[in-house]
């Protein structure tokens, strides 16, 4: 059923949607068969070789081949649009009791009504749609046709206005239409007078449109009812699903079975040639080509539509290749450490830690089936370790239900001794909700992973001893100065001249460019390592550095520039060593000048080899 | 719409899905509506409090409540199953050819027949599902039974039985369903006789079930076909998006469009009182309560259902948080570059290019939507850079129509001059026709991002210039040796001793774990730096260093090991220094040895620099 011949896969296989269109048009235009309507007289002027066909995606890109630029009355297309419009105005149960949703065999001029309810059985047949019509806001007929023509408009994008000769037309010519008035009148669901709700009625089949305009349209729902052009929300999602699935069992009047059982999309169409199909979350595809079936539907419209469809796996119960996983990554802190740079003795426990957290990193959607899938995640955790961190920078939706479940597993692992904290939790409109439910569960929301892991890694170590005491002196117990013999030491001290400088919390130590002529050792407090914004970027963290460790290393060598910024994260102590007392240190005591680089030799090899480590982990 | 009261929204917040369950259990349970189906006698004998809720996952798993264990007769809701049996045999047109797929307004043993195609409107009524039984594979009655009983066991994971007080009761007193019968036969619908035809199809009615089992089989259909439980392929997916479209819009009778614009599930339900409703890709539900409603559906069921959609959002048109972004992350070689690290000068290339290639990492299923956008996205880039790469590893599917569009991007780039490669294509069955794609638009297809990178920084480099020459000679021209005048060099390679070693492609230049106790210089070829393989990951590349790189740095210190295996790419040439030849380097050159270590440092801190900026981009 997927099936793609060997012209369509080349069609396809032009890498560009414009040609994929101009073949299915080519392949459509040969197709002469079916009539155009006549029983509005005005209708049977259409050019009835006209066919254009139309893609507008839910992020406003346009694809377009044919007579797309052809004009044409709406005609039913707009019972959708006016549906929604009610919907959102008057609420999903006052309608209800005006028009019901059953799908019916019958033809779209049918007079039945679901006798059970009293009320036309669905809004997409006639006298569904009168009595729609009946329901739109106004006053007279002229607020009633403004608000009319706006609501269409809104979805299109642009200005609509009447065909009059076709309004004319159906006008002194829709008997039938005149006699299912009355008898919605003698049903009591009209309240405006029959000729009134027959105006509006006629007026919104009449308002012009090409076969672009029923995709713009169409992508508004497909969007989630925003418009992709304007960016306006033209109808709250909750009558969005309304209308797509009146669409989708009521669209394609007594073929909507076969249609939606072949073609699988909400769908409308019109008997002046129009038809537009929604993919939703995707795009929308128009099509007009007047001539029409037996059942009231373009021809060519829906035999086009029936391939895109097959062609492209658009069905709504296509099944395969749903199975995306809701965890995108697994990572573990046994191989991606934060950018804080531990001090040797506490990177030897973080190494040795037997149960080190987990990260799992979200993506897509929080619907039900991901969060129970994050749940089970979780639970079989249990054996391994007790410290989570769930990741949701790639999150872009979260529903009332699943964000109190999240909020849930948070409270469960809470109260079971066990951390579970969360890193990147959007802000957007979309998330609310889940933010409200982990505020309430208490959960602990790091800006990203890096700091949330920082904050496991801080829950690991010992308490942190400052070497605030006496500056010089506890330089002795560093790393750097591994080696040294008290001699050794004495010498250093004397020959570098290294000088103390305190800096305030937030005071920039170094800065990208600046010339860089010295060694830094942190004795007390802690900086932090950032690259300079650029034209492209914000400033990002490269790292944080501990007591205990040197940084500007690169200040040693000649004509250097700092490559980063550096600044104090808190009251920060640091030892300076300038880069002409290194060039002394060499001269004079060469021996302990190669003691003190060996020393920064192997600690640098230690944190290239974890880098290395956490970028094979982040690939 | 998608309103949670407080009650229920805690129930969610236990952020356990059986607590969850057991609320809306215990809220249903107060429901006494309804009357046991009669007109079956057997049916009355039911426990008419019995209430179960089972939710099986697509992954398999099981959450139940309330009596899911309890056995009643499928009835109805095996002629979902059946017809996905007879499609998967005889193929869509020739049972199409027998039973619509019209939804229908009338009830469930309505004798209306389709009298445009002569055929029953749809498999869901009982007109319908007799055809389909009658279209049951076998030769006699028993073979007809085996191979029924066979696929609703297939379905559900476990050996079937029949209730044959059911039967007999249902076969004695089934009046109507025989006149239906006559009539089938009569419209030459049925080759067996009424009798045989009867009989399987009141032997399917009468299949005993619990509500888990309905779970799970209407898992099988969400998980494309496949039983979650045993793995088997059940259905193939195209007979399972026919049977779920028969089901959206004709498996809840008469209240069939009132059912999917309220609840949105394909669904069936049977006059014992089960029901099973299906979220695709998600999972399914099974309910169990033997009173019925007017339409003879479990009332319990369907109020409990249609909360479940609400409240977990799952109905089939629900609008709103669908528009996830294909491109999963974005990446720039200005940020991000290989494992391979280079030579200074050549690194000092790379920073410069004013055009680096672009990396876009893909997740999730590729459909014509998101292909469209891929392809926005590199049109896009067209004023950028004309170098990109697409990284399919978090991709799990595409269809046909995609893989050919994809593979003519391919062309388009190629044949403007652009270069696109790929990486990390997965070689699933469900990749199977995009790798052949891509191989037809004879594509380059890298193994991950890192060897792509690796690609396109080659094709940045000047031709490498081995320094195989002399040996030791040629070490003078690198970074080690930078800065060593005439004389320091010659007592440099005195005091060292270095000696030159060759090693083969593959060879094992240094292992984890073994004593370090030298440093290699690398003269010409290249060696490739990998973990060694661990219990829960392979070994994996940390970095591949080229000619006039140094490695192996540790080695010069006191009692260290090999952190890593080291392994010759090619014919390599290695300059050895031994750590004692360092230590007398110290001793007697120690101007030298500060000189040599100070270069080291300066570029273990670009490497440091590099490795943190893309540990930044890849987070």
């Amino acid at each position: 059923m997927n099936f793609i011949s060997a012209i369509e896969s080349s069609a396809l296989a032009a890498g560009s949607v414009e040609s994929f269109l101009t073949a299915l048009h080519a392949e459509f235009c040969l197709d002469h068969d079916g009539e155009l309507a006549t029983y509005i007289p005005e209708l049977a002027k259409a050019n009835p070789n006209h066919f254009g066909i139309v893609i507008a995606t839910t992020d406003g890109r346009i694809h377009a081949v044919g007579d797309c630029d052809a004009l044409f009355t709406i005609q039913s297309v707009s019972k959708a649009f006016m549906y929604g419009d009610v919907l959102k105005r008057l609420g999903r149960e006052k309608v209800l009791s005006k028009v019901g949703v059953e799908p019916t065999g019958d033809a779209f001029n049918s007079i039945v009504l679901d006798e059970v309810a009293n009320r036309p059985f669905n809004p997409m047949v006639n006298a569904g749609a009168i009595v729609v019509s009946n329901l739109i806001e106004g006053g007279d007929r002229a607020e009633r046709e403004k608000e009319m023509l706006a609501t269409l408009g809104a979805f299109a994008g642009r200005e609509m206005v009447f065909d009059w000769d076709v309004f004319r037309s159906e006008l002194t010519t829709g008997h039938r239409n005149r006699a299912i008035a009355y008898l919605m009148l003698n049903a009591g669901m009209l309240d405006l007078s029959p000729d009134d709700a027959l105006d509006i009625y006629y007026k919104q089949c009449s308002a012009l449109v090409t076969c672009r305009d029923l995709a713009i349209m169409g992508a508004t729902l497909a969007n989630d009812g925003v418009n992709p052009l304007t960016r306006e929300r033209v109808l709250p999602s909750e009558c969005v699903q309304d209308v797509l699935s009146v669409m989708y069992g009521c669209g394609m009047y007594d073929y909507a079975g076969q249609w939606s059982f072949d073609v699988g999309l909400p769908a409308k169409s019109g008997v002046a040639g129009g038809l537009v199909a929604v993919a939703p979350g995707q795009f929308a595809i128009g099509f007009y080509s007047p001539r029409l079936d037996r059942f009231g539907n373009t021809v060519r419209g829906v035999k086009a539509c029936k391939k895109i469809s097959g062609m492209l796996s658009l069905h709504s119960f296509f099944s395969g290749g749903k199975a995306g996983s809701i965890i995108r990554r697994e990572l573990s802190g046994r191989n991606v450490r934060s950018s804080r740079v531990r001090p040797r003795e506490v990177r030897a426990l973080l190494d040795a830690d037997p149960a080190p957290v987990r990260i799992a990193e979200l993506q897509g959607s929080l619907h039900f089936a991901n969060v129970e899938r994050v749940a089970s995640y979780l639970d079989a955790l249990a054996g391994e370790t007790s410290r989570a961190i769930l990741d949701l920078r790639h999150v872009y939706s979260c529903d009332a239900a699943s964000a109190a479940f999240l909020g849930g597993l948070q409270r469960i692992w809470t109260s079971s001794g066990r951390i579970l904290v969360w890193s990147c939790v959007p802000a957007t409109g979309a998330l609310e909700v889940l933010n409200t439910a982990l505020a309430e569960a208490k959960a602990l929301v790091f800006p990203d992973i890096d700091h949330a892991l920082e904050y496991f890694e801080d829950l690991a170590l010992p308490q942190s001893k400052d070497r605030s005491k006496s500056a010089i002196e506890s330089m002795k117990e560093i790393d750097l100065c591994r080696g040294l013999d008290e001699q050794e030491w004495t010498n250093f001290v004397a020959c570098l001249a290294p000088s103390v400088v305190e800096f305030e919390p937030g005071s920039v130590i170094a800065r990208t460019g600046d010339a860089a002529d010295c060694l830094f050792v942190i004795l007390a407090g802690s900086v932090l390592v950032s690259s300079p914004p650029a034209s492209d970027q914000p400033s990002f963290r490269l790292a944080s550095l501990d007591s205990g460790l040197t940084f500007g290393e690169m200040g040693l060598f000649e004509g250097a520039r700092r490559s980063a910024d550096v600044i104090a994260e808190q009251r920060t102590i640091c030892v300076v060593i300038a880069k002409d007392a290194v060039t002394r240190l060499e001269a004079l005591h060469p021996v302990i000048a190669a003691k003190i680089y060996a020393n920064l030799i192997r600690e640098q090899a230690a944190r290239l080899q974890r880098a290395n480590v956490t970028i094979h982990s982040l690939r």
